[in-house]
C-alpha cells in the first residue's frame, strides 16, 4: 500500500474549464463525454476498457482512493490532485466523495444490441439460452433523471439485458441519473434517443414480446402466469401520463401493477422494479 | 361550478410565521402539526376528519382548486389567498402547485394499530380475514426522507396494513417525505418513533412473523414460496449500512431480494416494493 505522499498534477485551467462545461447537456452531447462522480460509478467505469478519460481527486481524499489511481494509472489514464474549491466548480453534488471522472459516452445503437443478440439466438444451444436477449427495458418520454438512473440500476439488479431510452427521454449522461444509476450504467448496453415504435419493432424482431404497463389495462401483472417467463420487452410510460394510446397499441399486451390500496399509482422506477423482478423470477424458474 | 372572484381572507404575519416555523422538526414535533403540499396530498388529507388545519392558496390558483376550497369550507376548515411571495416563504418546493395545507399529525401509537387488529383476529370470520393485519413494513434506521415517502406510497399500493418508523429515522413529516408518499401517508396508519424490537415483539404478537432483508441472506424472495402467502411483517434496514446483527438475530428469517445482474443492491424503496408485492400478491393467491 502506498503511502507516500501522492504527487498528483494539477489540473489546468483549460482542464478544469472542458470538464466544467461537461455539467451541460449540449456540451456533454457534442464532447460525447461525461461526468461520473463517486468512488463506487468511477470503479465501475475504470473496469471498462477505454472509458474513463481522466480522474479528479480532491487532495485529502487521494490517499482514500489508492486502489482507483492505481487502476487509473494501469489503465493510461491521468489522475489530477485539486481543491476542494476547484473540484467544487466541476461537480453539482452537495457532499462528493472528492472524486469525479470525466468519462466516454458509452450509448450503444439499437441496431448492435439487438442484432448481436439475435444471431445468437439464430443458432440455440440450451446451456447458452441465458444470453439470448431475453428483457428489456423500453422507457418512453421518462423525463426525471433519478427515475432514468433507479430504473436503470433495477434493470442491472434484475438482469436485464439492455435499457432503450426514447428520443424525448431525460440525457443518460445528466449527473443524477448516473449517480442513482450507482454504477450500473457502466453494466449493461444502454440506447439513447431510440423511436419508440422502431425500438419495439426490434425488441419483437429479436424475439421478445412487448408488455406495456398501463395503470387501467385490464391485466395485471399476477394473471400473466406462464407468459412471464417468456422473453419480454418492457415499455414504462412517462412519470406523469404513462402510455399514449398510439403506444399501448404497438404492445401486444398491456399489463397493469395490481394496486390493493388507496394509492392512484407507483412511482415509475416502482413499477419497473416490479415488472422486472416478475420477469426475471418467472424466467429463471422455468429454466 | 363558481366563477364568481372569490373573496379568500389573507393570512396574518402571525398564521404565517406560524405556518413557516413547520418548516423545522423541532418545531413541528412541539406544534403537532405539518405542512401539506400540493393538490394530491391536501386533498386526500382533507378526506379525514379534523386533519387539515387551514389551507393556503395562491391567488391565481383558487380558481382550479374549488374543490379543494369548497371541502375545506365544508369541514370548517379555513382557506386563505395569498401571493405568490408569501407562498415562498411557507414551502420549501421550487415549484408548488400553489396549495398548501397546515395539518395535525397522523401517526398512531404501535400498540393502536396493532391491538385493534389483534381484537379481530381473535374472532375469525372468513369473509373479514383481509381486515386482520397481514402486511406490515417496520423501516429500521430510514434516513432518507424521499425513501421513506416511497416506501410509503408502496406499503399503500400493495395493501399494507401499517408502516412502522425506527425511532432514529427520518421525520415522517418532513415535507419531502409528505411529498414522496403522494397522499399515501393519509392512507393507512404511520407509526413514529418506534423501538424495533419492540416493533418486532408486537407484529409477532398479533401473528405475523417477521422477515428481514438482507442482501447477503441465503434464502432469497424467489424460495419463499407458500411461506410468502402467511402475515407478515417486513424489515428493511437503514440505505447504507442495512440491517445490523442483532436485529436481523430477531427475525424469523433474512431474506435477499435476488440480484441476478451486476448491481450491488437495490435502492430502498426498490426492495421494498418488491417484497410487498410478493407478499401481497401471494396472500391474495391463497385467499
Amino acid at each position: 500500500m502506498t503511502v507516500a505522499p501522492l504527487e498528483l498534477p494539477e489540473p489546468s485551467q483549460a482542464v478544469l474549464r472542458a470538464a466544467r462545461a461537461l455539467q451541460r447537456r449540449s456540451e456533454r452531447a457534442e464532447a460525447g463525454k461525461f461526468l461520473v462522480e463517486g468512488r463506487q460509478a468511477v470503479r465501475e467505469a475504470l473496469r471498462l476498457d477505454g472509458v474513463v478519460e481522466s480522474l479528479f481527486l480532491r487532495w485529502d481524499a487521494a490517499h482514500g482512493n489508492i486502489d482507483l489511481i492505481d487502476a487509473a494509472t494501469e489503465a493510461g489514464v491521468i489522475c489530477y490532485g485539486l481543491s476542494e474549491q476547484n473540484l467544487a466548480t466541476i461537480t453539482d453534488t452537495v457532499t462528493p466523495q472528492g472524486v469525479v471522472a470525466v468519462a466516454k459516452a458509452i450509448d450503444v445503437p439499437l441496431k448492435q444490441v439487438l442484432r448481436k443478440r439475435k444471431k445468437k439466438a439464430d443458432k440455440p444451444k440450451k446451456k447458452h439460452r441465458r444470453k439470448d436477449v431475453s428483457l428489456v427495458v423500453i422507457c418512453a418520454q421518462v423525463r426525471d433523471p433519478g427515475n432514468a438512473g433507479t430504473v436503470i440500476r433495477c434493470a442491472d439488479a434484475f438482469g436485464a439485458d439492455a435499457v432503450i431510452l426514447s428520443s424525448d427521454s431525460v440525457d443518460l449522461y445528466n449527473p443524477k441519473t448516473v449517480r442513482a444509476s450507482v454504477g450500473s450504467i457502466f453494466h449493461l448496453p444502454v440506447v439513447v434517443g431510440a423511436d419508440l415504435p422502431e425500438a419495439i419493432a426490434a425488441c419483437r424482431a429479436a424475439g421478445m414480446q412487448i408488455f406495456a404497463t398501463d395503470g387501467a389495462a385490464g391485466t395485471d401483472l399476477t394473471d400473466l402466469d406462464e407468459a412471464l417467463a417468456a422473453p419480454t420487452a418492457w415499455v414504462m410510460g412517462n412519470e406523469s401520463w404513462g402510455l399514449p394510446v398510439e403506444h399501448l397499441a404497438l404492445a401486444d399486451q398491456t399489463v397493469a401493477v395490481p394496486i390493493y390500496g388507496q394509492a392512484e399509482s407507483l412511482n415509475l422506477a416502482t413499477a419497473a422494479a416490479v415488472c422486472l423482478y416478475a420477469s426475471a423470477s418467472a424466467q429463471r424458474a422455468s429454466n
